[in-house]
């Protein structure tokens, strides 16, 4: 039996690397077992940060449902679409912007922090728009009634908010909506090749859709403990990346490794070579669904389609309440 | 030959007096003969102000459509319809929403002040969708391609507002939309029957749909010279009420009852009499139309329809056209 109603969605903002995914696709690929899930690819929010040149959209959403379902997303038990597709999310974010305090929007605090983000590398996103990106939110949530939102420690304000705006909602109006609850999903941070945070602005990540060559050619590059001149050097796991990823994809071994990197029994290239396999391994699956669903792009269109149509039914059904409730 | 496309709409904020369509509803009769014209009754905008209660705004959106029908308006040859039937207006507000610079809706002059306004009033609309509210007002305006937008002197910014938007999207997409231009309209300022201006707050008002009975007794209370305090005293038309009006429905001998009331020639009550019969005759063909629609409440219904099925097929084709230049 389904535990609830869980929303949750990603922005469409350019190629995902490995890092983007391990926290939040593993989850919802275990979460899709236990929860009715609906999944969004979120194209609108995307504009916050990208509508000066949108050209890239399409593309990123096509990756990204490449992504998704390669990734282990099932199309059929959980509702997958893009956003833009479902209007309701629209009208839904503008009713409930006639009744949102301002200050309730202005006091998130990734509000000003992103803005202040952006503003140093010299992007302008103070728009409307950004101002009201949890309210649009906030609607994406409750559209479907969802009640569950599986979020990083980042995002709880956002959900708190969403809380928020649904009581003075129901207050006013009557019961429509649930109260979504946090689910606090512990994403594995994954270090980029040189031991950063993974990022693209840093250039070491490793993307998600990589391709055996490409995957070894990266794990190659990784840092390792620079203490550790020569192979006959004892090395310390600890400040090795390459240790890191061992023990995201070969936890099996892990005890193994560390004790021949202490003891140089093992040498730094060997290493590598065997977290390459082992990962490529790991990714096969994802690869070879990858694979299947690039051969046939008109059927990530059709899934998308299926999904939407979906989601619109549950969303056209909740608009219809709340149209109801709020006599309108 | 049509002079462009007008857009225009009206909140469903309540009963309209004879003050509040003078000026605009008069106007809009005149320009239905030359311009492709787009009405619209407003609701979602409704919200910014009457969020907290919503229960009367069916009926207001009802009487509304009664007076503008009543009033003249031609459901045929213009697009006449209900602002939430057509779910256009909130993805286009959503889309403008995200490249509006925030400080471009901070500084409409309405904004501030408005909120000043009801603020003192104890009505707190400081929310998200009322800072919104230019923005709506644009996607309303650009959703039909409207060039021209029939506004009074304090609306003006709104549309410059609207200029910019449009600017700011052809800039960034292509050439989509027309930048409406402003049509100044002369709204007559009508007093209420105490001589100041006419507002259901003062009580002073005459509704727009009085019947000869009320219109009569209403006329009988309006203030007129206090220094005439016998009939055989002369009496000043510059500072009466009673002369205000008959300058508007009793143009033709407006001298001539100037001249006797000067002279002392008739006196007020006769003078009131004259101007029930007059306004009660002038307005005789609005209650009778409205008559007709009243003892047929399914009918409103079916134009309003109509008018959103119009609206929906025009707002439709432009959405397309946005969609395919933002690459959504």
């Amino acid at each position: 039996m389904s535990k609830g109603r869980i929303f949750s969605g990603m922005q469409p903002s350019g190629k995902f690397h490995l890092g983007n995914y391990l926290g939040a696709l593993e989850n919802w690929v275990k979460l899709q077992y236990d929860y009715d899930c609906v999944f969004s690819i979120v194209d609108w929010h995307a504009l916050t940060s990208m509508y000066e040149d949108t050209s890239k959209i399409p593309e990123n959403i096509h990756e990204m449902a490449l992504d998704w379902l390669s990734g282990g997303l099932d199309p059929e038990r959980n509702i997958i679409f893009v956003q833009s597709h479902v209007k309701e999310h629209a009208e839904l974010h503008l009713l409930l912007s006639m009744m949102t305090p301002l200050s309730w929007l202005e006091r998130v605090p990734s509000y000003k922090d992103k803005l202040q983000q952006l503003g140093a590398i010299g992007k302008e996103i103070n728009t409307y728009g950004f101002l009201g990106y949890p309210e649009l939110q906030t609607a994406d949530i409750i559209l479907y009634k969802a009640d569950t939102v599986p979020v990083g420690e980042d995002q709880i304000p956002h959900v708190e908010l969403a809380r928020e705006i649904v009581r003075r909602f129901n207050g006013f109006y009557g019961p429509v909506f649930p109260e979504p609850q946090v689910r606090l999903s512990q994403a594995a941070v994954l270090p980029g090749i040189d031991g950063r945070k993974m990022s693209k602005s840093y250039g070491n990540e490793i993307p998600y859709a990589a391709p055996p060559e490409e995957l070894k050619a990266r794990v190659r590059m990784m840092v390792t403990d620079p203490q550790r001149v020569k192979k006959t050097d004892p090395g310390d796991p600890a400040v090795c990346t390459v240790y890191t990823f061992h023990k995201l994809f070969n936890k099996e071994v892990i005890e193994d490794i560390g004790g021949k990197c202490r003891t140089a029994c093992i040498g730094c290239v060997d290493c590598k070579k065997l977290l390459a396999e082992r990962m490529s391994a790991s990714l096969a699956d994802i690869h070879a669904r990858r694979a299947t669903l690039e051969a046939n792009p008109g059927r990530v269109k059709e899934i998308l389609a299926f999904g939407a149509e979906r989601a619109r039914k549950v969303a056209a059904a909740t608009m219809e309440e709340v149209r109801a409730a709020m006599r309108l």
